[in-house]
């Protein structure tokens, strides 16, 4: 029996009890709301996991990456969305490859430069596949500029060999995307179009793509939590399941104690401007103030004069501010389980689609 | 022959000329001020590297964690500094066994309970090793509060058995630590207590190093060099050896470009206020704004009216702002050299000692 404060330290750790509840949770709304669910792999890149969200109730999943895909179809997995412009031959080549041993691929583009690319591909291969339009729901990092943009670009693909237009999708839903989603429905009922899937993402905006009229929604932070997503009021602390156990190693500099992980550890994401970027569950007064790459530097100064004081030697559970960030740097997550009072290590998983970057 | 521009993307790739300029420039420098020359592997954590910076000079190396010593040792290092206070059990398991294969390994401790445990250690498997004493040179992350500190842990080093005190280090080196240093060394003189070391670091720190008094200089990202290294006015743009090749992805939004990287490709080490989070190559006037995860959003709006703009497909090079955070991203480097006139990949190293955060 491997205790979890016997592991050594940093260690990524999730409360597998915590992450069947998120995933019950999540299921039980949208199933509510009348959405499918789709949920986002990258938050924790294991099969086994996704397993999880397919058994509660998931049509599919979504892949940020083709190297993502291609681990979880190689675990089994038959649908997947990557809500992605895939471009240039190599990554042609891999997707349609995913396309020929069976695998439902459905591609997100934003560009007739892409969805050319993916058609003639398709179409050298001989196997046909799936593409969404994504419209920019105000993030200006990809999607065409709305609903007309977004027919003109399906009029085209729906023009295509080897390819379907199957619908749209944006990220993340907002309340602006209702008006953008009727419309383009609208455009293409005209066109003749059918639109099959309007696709939402985010975690906490199920209920918007509800509202936007969405038919799927994409969530992935929701599966371990974080502390942005506590910050963003959509989840309590103890919904948060990852954790990385650290491990005191200096105490040297008053007001501040120091643990054995830091930006290569947690990622600099999401910093905070008042130094709020680690929660500490042994100490709730006590945040992780700031990073260098190997040292995590906390800051003591709101405990209580009297209170007892971290110690060199003593192990913390820090939440981080983004466990998708955490999880691309750590090869291991262990998953645990409270049995008489103890956490006790059940699996110890490699997180296999970590670092697929391609 | 593979061509760089051929690869697939995003792929971190490194000018090999340029690394062994910088490893040549750094080398002379040390030479000239008579510091002993210990670099830093956590900016690339690839042994082959490792190797030219020995053979340029270096007298051993730094690692931050004992998982990245175990990688160097492995592949034959066998002088090795962890200027890091090491803690529990499993750890001390790990550095007594590299001590008893062989392996010259000195490391930095803050508390008498770190210097403790190590002793003891070493005693129950019967082998010796160096500790350092950490003095905070302002940071306050790590080392003991100034000179009168540092002794006291140094008298009680010298006592333990099994471990022998060689001298102090600090990070980075500042100019106020002169005075430290002359008072530790003058109180260890009149104690009997013999300092062998003094070890400064950072990279561009040398002269500060010099200036203190130090024996040794420690420092890692000037081997690549990025956009941090940069603005600090340590390297030229044309000293930065490693970029990221990418694609942009999208450009449908207007006024901006989007390249097949983002925060799990550079990390968000670093960030900067006015947005300059990575130096295009090809479009100097086109800087990196933003990242999510696999996004990287290029702001366009310095370009010139009827400047040639970026297109969906071409392939950019992407200086990061912190080197050491994307190596660690990285499963992989492309190291290449100019060959009449197009780059082509050399070598393909696996990054050894990434992920190594035990």
């Amino acid at each position: 029996m491997q205790r979890v404060m016997d592991l050594d330290t940093p260690s990524m750790v999730v409360d597998l009890d915590v992450v069947e509840g998120n995933i019950r949770r999540l299921q039980a709304e949208l199933d509510e709301l009348g959405l499918k669910n789709r949920p986002h792999i990258k938050t924790h890149k294991i099969p086994t996991i996704g397993r999880w969200q397919l058994k509660a109730g998931a049509v599919g999943i979504t892949c940020q990456k083709l190297g993502e895909a291609e681990v979880f179809a190689d675990a089994g997995f038959d649908d997947i969305l990557i809500p992605y412009n895939l471009v240039g031959a190599p990554k042609m080549e891999r997707l349609t490859r995913l396309a020929r041993r069976g695998v439902k691929v459905t591609v997100a583009v934003d560009s007739e430069y892409t969805a050319r690319g993916i058609a003639e591909a398709a179409q050298a291969a001989d196997t046909t596949l799936g593409l969404l339009v994504e419209i920019d729901s105000g993030g200006h990092r990809a999607g065409v500029q709305g609903a007309q943009e977004g027919r003109a670009l399906a009029r085209k693909i729906a023009d295509f060999p080897s390819v379907s237009f199957e619908g749209f999708m944006c990220y993340p839903s907002r309340p602006e995307m209702t008006e953008v989603w009727a419309e383009a429905k609208d455009l293409l009922y005209r066109d003749g179009i059918p639109v099959n899937t309007i696709s939402g993402g985010g975690t906490g905006a199920q209920k918007v793509s509800k509202a936007n009229g969405c038919t799927e929604h994409r969530s992935g932070t929701y599966l371990y939590a974080d502390l942005n997503v506590y910050r963003g009021g959509n989840c309590t602390l103890d919904q948060c399941a990852m954790t990385v156990l650290t491990t005191i190693v200096s105490t040297a500099s008053p007001g501040f104690a120091t643990v054995d992980g830091g930006s290569k550890t947690f990622t600099n994401d999401a910093l905070q401007k008042d130094g709020m970027n680690g929660y500490v569950r042994e100490y709730p007064d006590v945040y992780l103030e700031r990073m260098s790459e190997e040292h995590g530097v906390l800051n003591l100064s709101k405990l209580a004069d009297g209170a007892p004081r971290p110690k060199v030697g003593e192990k913390l559970h820090i939440i981080p501010n983004h466990a998708c960030g955490t999880t691309n740097l750590h090869d291991v997550v262990y998953g645990y389980r409270k049995r008489n009072g103890e956490d006790i290590v059940e699996w110890e998983w490699p997180v296999h689609a970590r670092g697929k970057i391609r």
